[in-house]
């Protein structure tokens, strides 16, 4: 089964140290942590922008939605990355909060 | 393996229309858009700040980022949610930009 | 004529070690930076939220935008005192840029 | 007349109409509101990154929280510019929850 965001915690992390000429993810890592915090306020206040926008808006306002909080999401995960953080922590976080833990999850598949 | 942020956006969909009493996520959602994405802003406001804790900071301030990442991402689930856009097209939307799309990976599967 | 900010910052500075049970000033201080910095994003992201309402908007929203942006910039200066910066250091930068320095308006004065 | 952010925000409201190849001011109102948001929210995440820096930090890290604060300032009075809203208005409102209103004082000096 394919979890998106943990796929792309692995190519991020093996960004991490390519050139930062060629690579967005080096480059980021290579201006620091304060210019990864920077872009992550910065997509966050795009997002609420584009939310506002995407009340009344038709499908390109939500499509922008989706691109805001898809740049969201990214610049947090490059912030994990940075600070050596597994992601999978955080999902480990929200799944224990909310009674979906994995262990449970593999259990049950388990006696299907 | 699961994806814990799909079924977490389950989850959250089905709280949606529980009592605004006893569930956070039915009152975020009763309360509306604005203190959906106020809750957006503060927590992506939290973990810029907690990043700057943790650099120099012990597992005390590590587990602090982790937590404040998975209320970033929750409240952005939230605000998907309460505009009726599917977490999935925020998933796809990273895996396209970084080739690790769904449809490729099916296709691995089915052929093994 | 008066400086409004100017004349705040005085009173923020005097109330920063009243009781932090009467003053939410004093409390501010008392919970430290992280907590002033957090009201600091909490404010620019409910003066966007409320500069979109305003733009569609009436008497009403247009008087939250107000409400809001006082709000950002009261914070900011609690900020400022909080670290021991002169605010009227930011006023300065800010007429330093414009070329509406203090000492040229002073000269100005001085030929009346 | 001594107040800067009243004369800054007459400057601003000068350099609303001008070109905006020329004028940053005008480049932003050409831009929109959104692009002015965006910058407040960009700013403001700015200032809570330098304050951090300027706790531990010497007169070059408080100098930048000088500067980003300026910058938020600057941005927050062209949002309010932008929507048509007399910056003074701000300064009433914190005048008012402070007691140094400007007529109180006008008063006062009246009958020194």
């Amino acid at each position: 089964m394919s979890d998106t965001l943990k796929q792309l915690a692995d190519v991020l992390d093996q960004r991490r140290h390519a050139d930062p000429d060629s690579s967005y993810v080096a480059s980021l890592h290579h201006k620091g942590l304060n210019k990864i915090l920077e872009k992550v306020g910065e997509e966050a206040t795009e997002a609420i922008i584009a939310a506002k926008d995407a009340t009344n808006g038709g499908a390109d306002e939500r499509q922008a939605l989706v691109a805001e909080t898809a740049d969201l999401w990214f610049h947090s995960l490059v912030m994990l990355s940075h600070l050596g953080i597994d992601s999978q922590a955080v999902l480990d976080e929200l799944a224990g909060r909310f009674g979906i833990s994995g262990l449970d999850e593999k259990a049950a598949r388990d006696t299907q």
